[in-house]
């Protein structure tokens, strides 16, 4: 029987990694054989294009450049490692997928949710997380008088609404396939909160 | 006023470098400025990205994954040489272009040319040469009694068949931005081919 595949999503610094970590642990102690991994960068030629897009050396890099060696590294972390994984039955964490590149580079860099839907369908040949949970949480917001740092930041700010958004729509069109936390709430909550979740889909299958 | 956009494809060793190198001489000479280039790999990203892919060490690659790897090269060089030179009024030459992930990854290696056209489409924001000359050529075939090595070069013959019927229905489907020539004959003729149909497009946009 194929295995799960569950996909945390949300901003940097929601507590993503440590979701991953007791959702493995608890997977474990059900007697699952689970792989965790992560997008971008988690294989060899992730890795590779990681460090091409963040060396100062590269310069600037277009930003339809960038999409697509996002979905590059997407194509290659599924052939090597997500499928393998999921046709032998092990249940697969990762921490960021598709999610991430539409809401960032389809909405936060405004390419277009659509067209970058559609590059990662192709990327990812429609393979769809079972379950993906996302840590929602309200970017935070200036509210004094603007000086130019401020602006540069208001930027950023926006941004970053822009790519809250872009998660919340997706979760909105298929509550089917989301759990959404505040990754405000208390940790225990939490990881309880997808405990259940999880247990639900697992009940499903047996 | 914009450069025109003049683009070679064909196979390996068909004679496009050649080629471009005659017809940047011959549009100097006509007081033109040129830019000669090529794809993949004349960008710092596009050489690493080449790097990746033939480094043995990677190992396997997925063939979407090489395909976004080979359309993010496209973004890049777009970017960064051959959209800038063309807003400054400079021909640019270049050695493959779209053509030529289409016929290799989309119908050679049998992604579909219908899906690789739309992801080059998306790469290159819809930037088409204003003229690609098809240096077309019939691939060998070996004839004689089959071995096992000669199935391994019928597979690698059957291949290059399909890329060439790639290249042919691309110039079929828009015969007025193609000039499509047979790479065997004369390089003069070729050559005088190529000045004739350029010198044409230079004649209706001067």
């Amino acid at each position: 029987m194929k295995g799960l595949f569950i996909v945390f999503e949300g901003g940097d610094g929601v507590g993503k990694t440590t979701q991953v970590r007791h959702l493995a642990e608890w997977l474990r102690e059900q007697g699952q054989q689970v792989l965790t991994t992560h997008e971008p960068g988690d294989t060899a030629v992730g890795l590779k294009l990681r460090q091409i897009v963040l060396d100062p050396a590269t310069g600037d890099v277009d930003p339809r450049a960038e999409a697509l060696l996002l979905a590059a590294d997407k194509a290659q972390h599924l052939f090597e490692k997500v499928n393998p994984a999921l046709a032998s039955g092990v249940t697969v964490v990762c921490d960021r997928y598709v999610d991430s590149m539409i809401a960032y580079q389809g909405v936060g860099r405004e390419l277009g949710a659509g067209e970058i839907a559609d590059l990662a369908r192709w990327a990812t040949a429609g393979v769809v997380p079972d379950l993906t949970i996302l840590m929602d949480v309200e970017p935070a917001q200036a509210v004094h008088r603007k000086t130019d740092r401020d602006r540069l930041e208001d930027a950023g700010a926006a941004f970053h609404q822009r790519v809250r958004r872009g998660y919340l729509a997706l979760a909105e069109a298929a509550p089917e396939r989301y759990l959404v936390l505040h990754a405000r709430d208390e940790l225990a909550s939490n990881v309880a909160a997808v405990r259940a979740r999880v247990a639900e889909l697992m009940a499903v299958r047996a």
